[in-house]
């Protein structure tokens, strides 16, 4: 990799295929913003991953509206060992599947956000479309949450380039 | 007004007329569930009648991720006056109409629960139903509107048979 | 144990000592209001004990803004089995141990919080006390944690004998 | 003002003066971090000015778990004529002054956060101090509040040199 890509890594765990579906139509919306993606289920990232990474993006589903336990335990345990510092200045987001309206999805979102800014990491809202992160619920149509994802995935690759603008890739 | 009635204050604002449209089937809700309801927006609202009702429920719509100013107010500056203290022990709950997915309803939904935690009023969740309180978003058809507003009246007429029984009605 | 006996369940987790030393004030506030309470570790507790008890009380340590990952699983996969309905209609509480003011510690006690609400469960604010549940951060001294926690424990034990009136403990 | 000078405008409102005596620890840190500083009051900030700067930090005293009810009129009212777009990509933050641990700070604090991330702002936590803004309790000692403040102040002025680096003052 050169050092002027701008490189996001998603990280996403799934309950029953709703969050695991989210994950290529944002991966495309990054690409289609002009910034990388790399993609890791939450069994198989690499804390050396997480480090290297200008940006890393959540995916998780709605539990009890909460993050997935083992998303939780992925921050609590691996990324616990360096705090506080290592993702400090890193651009952060997330995205959830859920249920119906009112299920916890928001709340969920916001959860995951809390974790991300807990380490320092910077997130942006989003004034023109679902405003914390993608959010697909049971009766979201595919063309809606395409559509959020692919709008989301152009948005954080916007703020890492942003963040980390020409060849150095380091954080201010 | 008897003793051994239950009642259940319902203090709204709407914006569009989402909101609004909730509140009859809110009130109907309660009536089913074998409790009374009284309605009142916020501009007419009676600090008395805030005292007297065994429970409060807030109709907000989402303003930004959370409660309409008008209904902050009313807490801020009317109910602040006897804080605290007057409203512990009541139910509560809380109802709001949003937008889209993901466009603040669940938070504005728990801002709200907050304000009421806050003066130790009762508050439940549902496992079966929206979780935290009425929520209709812009594509929710008014079939399910009605059917959610329905069984939470129901739910928080429950609620306030159960912490209030008997002729009585005083709080522990 | 008789059918008029009120039990509250505290669960808990402790990551350096501090919310484990929460767990004896809560439990003899709840003794003090008249109630029972039996603590188990989050390692230790039965599925079954969470069904019979007329109350739960769960204690985790801020983690990131959250609940620790070990509390997240016991509900994403223990209590997810029988999900919706069995801890619905129950009281329900949290207390947490953290470091300093801004440190996530009222995030991670509404994370605990919003999971009970999912289940149905009746939660009570506190005008007189910290708001949403026991909060002991790094500069609370002794006196001042049990203070709260014994606060708590009679406001919880209050709680669910009002919930739970006379020997027949059944929810409505 | 120059183009390549980085504004951040801190609109702020205070109940007891907790808040208001953040308002100057800020500024002074903002401007240690190479930025400007503009502070105006919640009643004499002009939609212009909000337009103008690149970062907005908001300052609320602690209302019930939730921003006080002027803040959320200024968003509610005279921020959503221009809404959804104007505030979108600028650098955002708040400060809170509290009562006791568990009071609701990290609410009302989080609560404001949400409406800025509303209007598509970056915002970024901090794990270093006080993780998603300047809270003062009433038992945090000037010093503490003084040091939080300029950290905090620091923060965000590296924030938004790093988002609007140069002389353009553009946004991306």
């Amino acid at each position: 990799m050169e050092d002027n890509q701008h490189d996001l890594l998603i990280i996403y765990t799934t309950k029953n295929g709703r969050t695991g579906a989210m994950v290529e139509p944002v991966r495309q919306g990054i690409i289609d913003g002009g910034a990388n993606a790399i993609v890791r289920s939450v069994d198989e990232v690499q804390w050396e991953e997480m480090i290297h990474a200008q940006g890393i993006i959540v995916g998780t589903p709605v539990r009890f509206g909460g993050v997935d336990w083992q998303i939780k335990r992925l921050f609590d345990v691996t990324v616990n060992q360096g705090y506080p510092g290592p993702l400090a200045g890193k651009a952060g987001g997330a995205f959830v599947g859920g249920s119906r309206a009112g299920s916890g999805a928001e709340l969920a979102l916001l959860s995951m956000l809390h974790v991300l800014l807990n380490h320092g990491m910077v997130i942006q809202g989003n004034a023109f479309s679902s405003h914390y992160g993608p959010v697909a619920l049971r009766d979201t149509t595919d063309e809606e949450m395409t559509a959020v994802c692919l709008a989301w995935g152009h948005h954080w690759a916007t703020l890492v380039q942003r963040l980390y603008p020409g060849a150095s890739g380091q954080p201010c």
